[in-house]
């Protein structure tokens, strides 16, 4: 552990604005990841200057710097695993411009998501990548863990979004990256490089996003199934047969117990229900998608067809999907709802084969996991309930998730869809890009030359997350 | 120059894949930019394997590598400028996979774009990011340059496409990028990376691109304007009003003349048009949009409105733009079509007041410049009709170049939106970049040491671009 002179801190940011005490490092130590850690200071900065001169005191010094969001992130990313500052980013949080007729906005990193698609409503625009935690989720944190959601199908995750961003580097030097423009081919594309880095780059100060127009009409399909590989050929068909859906999700049955068990939904407790979503400017153009998808399911013994475009139908028939992950903490009291090989993406023809096999792993490991996801991208997640307080638990979750990601990189897929890499994912993703570790390295060495931006993150994470890093449970 | 072991190549592809005769390196030696240069050997790679025993050899002995496709790039991005082996990656043209149910296809580096759209199309999908040039471009070039077309405005560019892809290394090493699914959160994005990286990086020898269905129905509209600056004021409404054309074409007065007299298209002669295209899947959603373009350009008296749906038709309104670049030679016989300042990128709002300060700065240096371009993408393109024997105009297009981006930057525009920037256009681009050149540099030395791949592109490309390369032009 680095020295700190906090005296140098306060001076920068203001006594107000420099946490040291305890109990405030110790909420700071940890995210809706299973980790913790303990930083040594927490520092707000409210302006792009005082992040420089955080960097430059930092780098000099050798002090580890993990630039922070929320902390809704769920596999580490900002837990600190070798002290030093968290950089709270929240405090910047001013929307600097929307601009209709260039077709971006410019946010600073604090933003939260939905803060920033309040403001463009009145506009009739809307930021798509959004993800489930967007009530607090901020866009510096989605940017740096190339964040999407229920609608990345149709509308793509941050790294589509990204048109240009401000970043200050290790040494506290503010560069600019991309452009405002729709297009541009002027080099490498250092704003979409800094998309997934999750802090191990640079700290994002600044980015110009783009945004889609709101859609006059949604519709949401539900279709049930009896076999979780019937659910699963119906996506490879409606993925193969040029529908667009603006949403394709998945709910296993674990999932479903789960919801009806928390919020009394009764739904019935098929083994897999599929939602459809088609959204435009006409219903002419959505009908046909919806008949598409009632048709498909049909001819996969797909049953329980249901379709509005009313919103509080389509509340209610979302339900199964929204209640979903609080709900998940009650399929049984003595287990907890861990992420755990909580994301991963698959070609969408192995959706089903992936939930079976997820269920099956579990099961001969003694544990529960639930399979849901966006699949119209590819996208599963998963839960392991678990007891958290026997170790042979822990030991059993490290067995599965490791088998699990050997499965996912044996089918194409990659080990991770939305949720970023951190540390849990760390041993999983250093085996699926085993042959570029060197060069992320070269290039993190070329931000970063004296690692001092989230060290001991992605490819310098942990390959054994269970012994090696804090947990933040006490197993017995 | 390196010395070059014939025999060496000559193993590796074989006597007919290996070209040392001057006629034909004369032909390698340049693309369809203004710069001409003279490499020692082209090979043609058939296999993976050749592309890495040549990189392993050229490494070892410190020789130049360009990969090159079809050389229809603008700016010299595969002149080869300090000798070496060009690769004409042509030769390795199969189409891999189609894979309709996961929603991407896999195709060798020398496919070519037309032929991709014509292998796609029996499936009703197509790969969007298709430049004017696509009966030669091929993938692999598009990706190198990040390129895109008249309808990135709704489908973006190359990068937007790409999913995963397999790269041999400078030292020969095959390395895979990225994934096969939708969505990807797994660290940095190398294969976002190599796109727009100009052969800079390594030599792409395997792409999986995405696609999207074909729409069944397309409308095409075409206005007129007296002023250019009408024309402005309509692209920026229209691309502020939640309008989502597939297309947004501006047209000048150069352009219409030149491709009157060439083509006598009877076009009246108006200071500029503006062609709109929406696209989709029922008229119910395209009626709207049209409606709205009409509404807007008369708001800002645009004259002479049409449109329609029909295949012929849509080709007539469309002859304007599609004839434009053969024309431009034949504005007057005395003068040639040359690329340079070929293509920019500026904010919507931009694009008027860019159009005639282009004009304004030509007038200056006794130039004659046209300006068309995909506004809605904020893509503008320009040629220099000039007399390319006399010296003078080269000074006068080397100064007008580079006002043109001075200006192009101070408006929040970027040096090049789908063409790169290869030869000429690098020192615009080092002025624009001045702050990452360093990043970039560093990156480049991570996945090159030895500095083999394109050198002198790029971040290291020539300042005087007049001076210091081969032009392919006699000046007296």
């Amino acid at each position: 552990m680095s020295d700190i002179n906090f005296e140098k801190l306060r001076a920068i940011v203001g006594e107000a604005n420099l946490l040291r005490d305890p109990a405030d490092l110790y909420v700071y130590g940890s995210d809706s990841s299973v980790h913790e850690g303990m930083p040594q200071a927490v520092v707000r900065p409210m302006t792009v200057e005082q992040v420089q001169e955080l960097l430059r005191y930092a780098d000099g010094e050798r002090i580890p710097v993990i630039p922070r969001g929320s902390g809704s992130g769920m596999c580490g990313q900002v837990v600190p695993v070798q002290g030093g500052i968290v950089l709270d980013m929240k405090g910047m949080n001013r929307i600097l411009e929307i601009n209709l007729q260039d077709g971006y906005c410019r946010v600073e990193p604090g933003v939260v998501d939905d803060d920033l698609n309040k403001a463009l409503k009145p506009h009739g625009v809307f930021y798509p990548p959004t993800p489930a935690s967007s009530m607090v989720a901020t866009i510096g944190g989605e940017l740096a863990n190339n964040a999407s959601g229920t609608r990345s199908v149709k509308y793509g995750a941050a790294r589509d979004a990204i048109l240009a961003m401000k970043v200050v580097l290790a040494g506290g030097e503010l560069v600019s990256f991309g452009a405002t423009t729709r297009v541009a081919a002027s080099g490498y594309p250092l704003e979409r490089l800094m998309v997934g880095s999750e802090g191990t780059l640079g700290v994002i100060v600044e980015a110009a996003l783009r945004f889609v127009p709101i859609p006059r009409l949604r519709c949401l399909g539900i279709a049930m199934f009896n076999q979780l590989g019937e659910a699963g050929d119906a996506i490879s068909d409606i993925m193969g047969s040029g529908c667009q859906p603006s949403m394709l999700e998945l709910v296993d049955k674990i999932a479903i117990t789960a919801a009806n068990k928390a919020e009394k939904l009764g739904l019935p407790e098929v083994e897999a229900i599929l939602l459809f979503e088609a959204d435009g400017m006409a219903k002419e153009t959505i009908d046909p998608e919806i008949e598409k998808f009632r048709a498909i399911c049909e001819r996969h013994n797909g049953f329980g067809f249901e379709f509005s475009y009313d919103e509080k139908e389509r509340a209610r028939i979302f339900a199964a999907r929204s209640k979903l992950f609080p709900s998940l903490s009650k399929y049984d009291e003595r287990l907890a709802s861990t992420s755990l090989a909580d994301d991963m993406a698959v070609p969408f023809s192995k959706m089903a084969e992936t939930a079976n096999k997820i269920h099956e792993i579990a099961e001969r490991h003694g544990l529960v996991m639930t399979a849901y996801g966006h699949c119209g991208a590819g996208c599963m997640h998963t839960k392991i309930l678990m007891d958290t307080e026997k170790g042979e638990h822990w030991e059993a979750a490290q067995r599965a998730v490791a088998e699990i990601y050997e499965y996912v990189r044996s089918v194409g897929g990659t080990t991770s869809a939305e949720h970023g890499i951190g540390l849990s994912k760390a041993a999983a993703f250093k085996r699926e890009k085993a042959s570029v570790l060197g060069l992320m390295r070269g290039i993190k060495k070329v931000f970063d030359p004296n690692n001092i931006m989230n060290p001991g993150k992605l490819m310098d994470g942990p390959e054994d997350w269970v012994g090696e890093t804090h947990l933040r449970y006490q197993k017995s």
